[in-house]
């Protein structure tokens, strides 16, 4: 119980990238390491995009889900509050920009390593890059904004 | 054998997101509607974000194949080319913007609509929208290079 999606709220913790309730997601762990943000992912064989490396939409949904989780964090930690206080601190991609700089091989664990760039209102930005044996891979912005309280709701019919 | 990705040559047909090859991926199909291009996905029950709608790592994915998809595309038809012809264009993506403009519902089909906004040497730019019932809930701009010919071959160990 010591990743940041360990303990998001019931209401949102289906989500494919990170929900731990979505038995068909990827599940992803957070943690803080220092001043950054890590999460560790082993692409499956089947998340390719030539044979030997892994495909783009993968290292775009962890860098999102990975961000997303850092932005939550650090508005827990900038207010000094644990991450299992309520009322929770939940975020949505506003915006997503992903630089593939060299192609990422699949069969290792993939490191995913985020800042906080700046925190401003409801927002919260964020550097992630997706390291493989140690060499950046890609690098990510995502522009967080705090979920508004009507989105995780019931939806209605 | 309409659609683009039906002519991607067997080495490059593997992607999770693209890939008529890959048995766990999207398979997504993308054709011509004009000056356009089409791709329609039906998110899978636990493609989700919150409950009732879709999770931007499945956007940003079918936003990159599509885009890369409608990038080789142009370039046959700007060499006045059929798909099936050799040498065959396939790209990669060298960057991936998303602006998620609206939340997605997950329980309709998805429309991926994309244009060419400029061809320049081996690489093209693809602006693509993502339409739910009618409504734009997402916005991507894909930078696709054309893949290195080294890029597909069989991995060396």
């Amino acid at each position: 119980m010591n990743a940041f999606q360990d303990h998001y709220p019931e209401n949102v913790a289906h989500c494919y990238g990170c929900g731990r309730l979505n038995a068909h997601g990827h599940q992803i762990k957070t943690t803080w390491d220092g001043d950054e943000t890590v999460t560790r992912f082993r692409p499956k064989p089947y998340h390719l995009a030539v044979p030997g490396f892994a495909y783009g939409g993968l290292i775009a949904s962890l860098i999102d889900c990975h961000s997303t989780g850092t932005a939550a964090a650090a508005m827990y930690r900038q207010e000094g509050r644990g991450l299992n206080t309520l009322p929770a601190f939940r975020f949505v991609t506003g915006s997503l920009h992903v630089d593939f700089l060299a192609p990422t091989p699949i069969d290792v664990t993939l490191e995913l390593r985020g800042r906080v760039i700046e925190i401003k209102g409801r927002k919260v930005i964020v550097e992630t890059k997706v390291l493989a044996g140690g060499i950046v891979t890609a690098r990510g912005e995502v522009v967080a904004v705090q979920m508004p309280d009507s989105f995780g709701a019931t939806p209605t019919a």
